[in-house]
């Protein structure tokens, strides 16, 4: 009930801020740290909750960090574990002493343990398994059969199922003298006798009717399984594009394995999105809190694709040396070109991997989405085209640059629609990640194309 | 009970395009459309979820779609309009008959109706509200007195509640004789006598404990509140890291309003997700099925920022013409640097931006984050600035060349991890959205600097 405390933390002065971690009350903590008093420490992260206390680890330097821990001691939640970023929880993991680590990893329930283990090495998973009680270790063990960012990862073990003939009073009685519940739960399924799943009843629902009413007649409408072995992306979508809160997840012969709740679905949905962010900026994976030296690895291919791509475009700048020497007003108006097309085939790639991404561009409306991208890209090209016509006259007083420009504006931006849509598309079908690789292949088409025309047409049209 | 859909839907041929619309199914609609068979129509619509309906409504084109609207008539379902695109749902309350609508709108939940009229302009407002009951419509009212995209807009007015003091067998009694009930609920919110909530307990745990247990005795850990006038990216945000599933709203005083539940929070962190994506694309508020000319015109203002960003590059470039004239190996190479920059800039303004929607950069760590930002610039800079020194010689034949190429791409490199970091945080700091502005700035200055920096130290050493 620190209802006292969900006040302080929203209130009204804070605004635009209600859930950033407070600097003062940062430095206040840190300061109990360097002071070495335990007990001002642990009452200043009592009212803490885990992620925010997993977020003031992932923001205080490496130093702090170690102190803080070693200070904290028994105090240290397991579900501070879960919220950790996976780079600073190996850190963390390294420096919590054995006891502490056990403790920690005795109260989490097992699909937060396995998702802990995912990420671990071999000999961190041994300590953590190490630290189970038997049953918990076993069914962890069970999740780990499953192939990873699956539903069958991502799903708890602990269900509540009722024979399709039960009442509700029946179901409830059961439910009160069960002492095996899962933590959380919102629907009681109903399983034939094979265990296979055939519905489902909310709990509002069963506490709202009378003892004597069939669970058969009370079920939500909307019910639906999920595969065990479904890609979690896929389990997100489905939460989110049907409304689900609970869902039971089955094995290939249809036996109920196991149940996904929406808080689990959100969280995944939530990382998917930010991984498309990450990928269309080429990002990689990684998190504020990784070390330098691994950041910097993991731009650094994404830089050389970009490298590669810049080159090709300057060899198609070098077959027209002779034109730009005689005219030099072409290498100071060549960048627009290529660096609009750039742009106008960024928006249209983005719109198309996030499109691809939540399933509203498919086989149904691909023709009629290129056929929308080139429009609209045509109608920006002709506007700029116009622009930039005016601004080389004005310029250079000529207007025969003008006019090249202005072609090779609508040609460019006409090729980034084409290719912003195309090139995800095409990398899809193929199987490749539309987030990851398009960007590149746009970026070297409209360099190129934008280059080729206005310099081509430099030539045709001024030597 | 819809079990059987679920399977087939779900079948393994399909892997990756599980929830993907099948073309086959699309195409079986579209002919009984055209065919003008209501029966078959309405049969193959039986089994589709109303998102997909929607899905489907955005994918076809416009005269299909009015056609399909048309020959489907009072099959029309309310929560198809709640989960249509914007632009889609304009189009398609326009053509539904007026007894279609006012039925379509009557089966949905007050929050549902406030978030279709959100969107709509006074006409069609007027036309939603006329067909609603007096009770709802009132309650649409006052949730339309709050600010849009506020918690007030996007919680339900019915909760049930109990007194502190009742046990669980009175809680269990009252809700099963209560007529008044939402559609769903998860938990029971303990109030006091003036409606101030201070507690609540989850249905799993009410129905799992004896008739004598206190609800005092068994309340939820984690309970908080959201301020009514909180805004709806802030509720998302809390839902996800404090792992909400509803959560009571709360007025200036403190007293119950209504509640939010995690349905609700988790499409709004995926529209906020989406739009941070398109801002930093430069895309602005668009959807695939806004008409050519909106979407151009959405585009715009973006590629005309970039065009004012493009010549004010071209003007760097035009102080050096007289370089270029003399060395046209410059105009080759010179590209390259800029776009290294602009590359390695839009990683770190991609990082700084999300981690700051995130809450991970805060006041706390922000030096350390530009810290490690510009050292990963310095350490990327210097490959590159290998790479294109060797290139640089290998292609022209000239190490002093290499060497400015080679210093360029240094330079640049940091100034774009520099630049990444520092134009997104001051943004956030005044007020204006980094996803939004961060990338035109980060852009400017990296092609700024990359060409100044290439073509200045070209003129000291090659002159």
């Amino acid at each position: 009930m620190n209802q006292e405390y969900s006040q302080t933390d929203t209130g009204e002065e804070h605004d635009d801020l209600d859930y950033e971690l407070d600097k003062r009350a940062v430095d206040a903590i840190l300061s109990a740290v360097e002071e070495g008093d335990q007990s001002r420490l642990n009452a200043l992260l009592l009212p803490l909750h885990a992620a925010d206390i997993a977020d003031l680890l992932e923001q205080i330097d490496d130093d702090e960090r170690n102190d803080l821990i070693g200070l904290y001691g028994h105090g240290f939640d397991g579900d501070i574990l879960t919220e950790l970023d996976e780079s600073i929880r190996d850190e963390v993991i390294a420096v919590l002493s054995p006891e502490v680590l056990a403790g920690a990893v005795r109260d989490l329930d097992s699909d937060d343990v396995v998702d802990l283990l995912e990420d671990l090495d071999a000999a961190q998973q041994q300590t953590i398994m190490g630290a189970l009680e038997e049953g918990e270790r076993q069914a962890v063990q069970r999740a780990m059969t499953y192939p990873e960012e699956s539903a069958g990862r991502l799903m708890q073990r602990e269900v509540v199922t009722a024979p399709t003939h039960w009442n509700v009073g029946e179901t409830i009685d059961f439910i009160r003298q069960s002492t095996t519940l899962p933590d959380q739960f919102y629907h009681v399924i109903l399983v034939d006798d094979q265990m296979h799943p055939v519905a489902y009843v909310s709990l509002g629902k069963l506490m709202s009717s009378a003892r004597t009413v069939l669970l058969a007649d009370i079920t939500d409408e909307g019910f639906r399984t999920i595969p065990v072995d479904q890609d979690e992306g896929e389990v997100a979508y489905a939460f989110n594009q049907y409304h689900l809160i609970s869902t039971p997840v089955v094995d290939a012969s249809d036996r109920l394995v196991g149940m996904i709740t929406i808080d689990d679905a959100m969280s995944v949905l939530d990382d998917e999105a930010e991984e498309d962010i990450m990928r269309l900026a080429g990002v990689g994976e990684g998190s504020l809190t990784d070390p330098v030296i691994e950041t910097t690895w993991q731009r650094l291919p994404w830089l050389a694709v970009n490298l590669v791509t810049a080159i090709m475009a300057s060899l198609v700048i070098a077959q027209f040396e002779a034109t730009i020497a005689q005219f030099v007003a072409l290498a100071v108006l060549m960048p627009i070109v290529a660096s609009m097309g750039g742009n106008a085939g960024t928006q249209s790639l983005t719109v198309a991997v996030r499109a691809i991404a939540t399933k509203d561009l498919t086989g149904s409306n691909v023709w009629r989405v290129i056929r929308r991208e080139v429009l609209v890209g045509l109608i920006n090209g002709l506007i700029f085209a116009l622009v930039m016509g005016v601004v080389g006259v004005v310029w250079f007083g000529s207007p025969a640059l003008g006019g090249i420009i202005a072609v090779a504006m609508v040609i460019n931006l006409v090729i980034a629609g084409l290719a912003g849509t195309v090139i995800p598309v095409v990398l899809d079908k193929v199987g490749v990640d539309p987030a990851l690789a398009s960007g590149a292949f746009v970026t070297t088409v409209t360099d190129i194309v934008g280059f080729f025309a206005f310099l081509g047409l430099a030539a045709a049209v001024l030597l």
